[in-house]
């Protein structure tokens, strides 16, 4: 385990429209806004996701199984924003639901917003960068 | 995409008792405090609620799918709080699950608390109202 | 209902690393870093974790019911830090889903990481403690 402690800088209230991508709005708004380290949460509908639902087998690296859908499921999504060689990552777990059935994962492409999705980022002053360790096969935080 | 920044102003740590409507108990609180631009993370139980659990089809304005339970369910949230026509309106998308089955979706009436839920809601410095668009059926979260 | 409201203090950015268990490490970061009132987001994936479901009845004080898994989740949660009787007591409560299927309920005991489990804790200046109630068979969060 490793953590930095830290105080709160701004808030944003932020709301994704209609049919756009909520991962590049989320990465955009970093970039536009100089977002480098952040957690949100996220409620709202998604009319598509392409998203991660864990592994093949439980070791490490893991292979991991992707799975999507394209009706439309109510979110709720927590999330986190850091950068990685330059460029904002966005790390999104979501639980996706409607009355035909619930999915959940980490959201990474093609998350369509349908009719709105409501984001809640707080910003953190404590330096965090993603660093790729190609021995676990992902970007863990990494602090200074 | 749309949003606006600011800082955090209150934040507020409620237990909602068992029995006790937690959307009403919300809207209350909201008035008593005034608080006019917040969002929240829930944790607890319900012994029920109804829900919306997405649209029929996919096309906008929705016709929206009402689901509800009145057992018991481990309830996991997130939401927000801002005011329409001057009455405090909760968004609250919530993950309800026990040992019977799962469901999921926007939380909007008969949400009585079963033994405790925890509310931590955290109050923005940001101006936003929520204001009706009939050609999309329900009010965006707007700037002013 | 019953609720304080009071101002943010200190907030921490946690990576739980795999193999670690969550709830120990989340108490033992609270008694290092003196964490008396705090609510906090969790993102990332379990290995394991033996959680509440339910009551097997609605009745109060509940029976409850004990679930588990063993394969990996994805996990989203939130919960919170008190202490009761000079310890700190971690309430958390997830959804966990992977292709194989969904769980959700209170996170209790054997909550491994898989890769990694990230955690934002949001320090409350508000005073709150657990005191057991026999008559209702939990730890209600007090207010002094």
């Amino acid at each position: 385990m490793d953590y930095r402690k830290g105080s709160i800088g701004r808030v944003f209230a932020v709301r994704v429209d209609h049919g756009e991508d909520v991962l590049s709005e989320l990465s955009g708004l970093a970039i536009k806004e100089n977002i480098k380290s952040a957690f949100f949460i996220m409620l709202g509908a998604m009319g598509s996701a392409d998203l991660v639902t864990g592994p093949k087998e439980k070791v490490v690296p893991p292979k991991i199984v992707w799975s999507k859908f394209d009706d439309v499921r109510e979110i709720i999504g927590a999330g986190n924003i850091f950068w990685e060689n330059g460029t904002p990552k966005i790390h999104l777990h979501g639980a996706a639901g409607s009355s035909k059935g619930m999915t959940m994962g980490c959201i990474r492409k093609a998350a369509q917003a349908f009719m709105v999705v409501e984001v809640f980022i707080v910003e953190m002053e404590i330096a965090v960068k993603r660093i790729y360790d190609e021995n676990i096969g992902f970007s863990p935080m990494t602090f200074e």
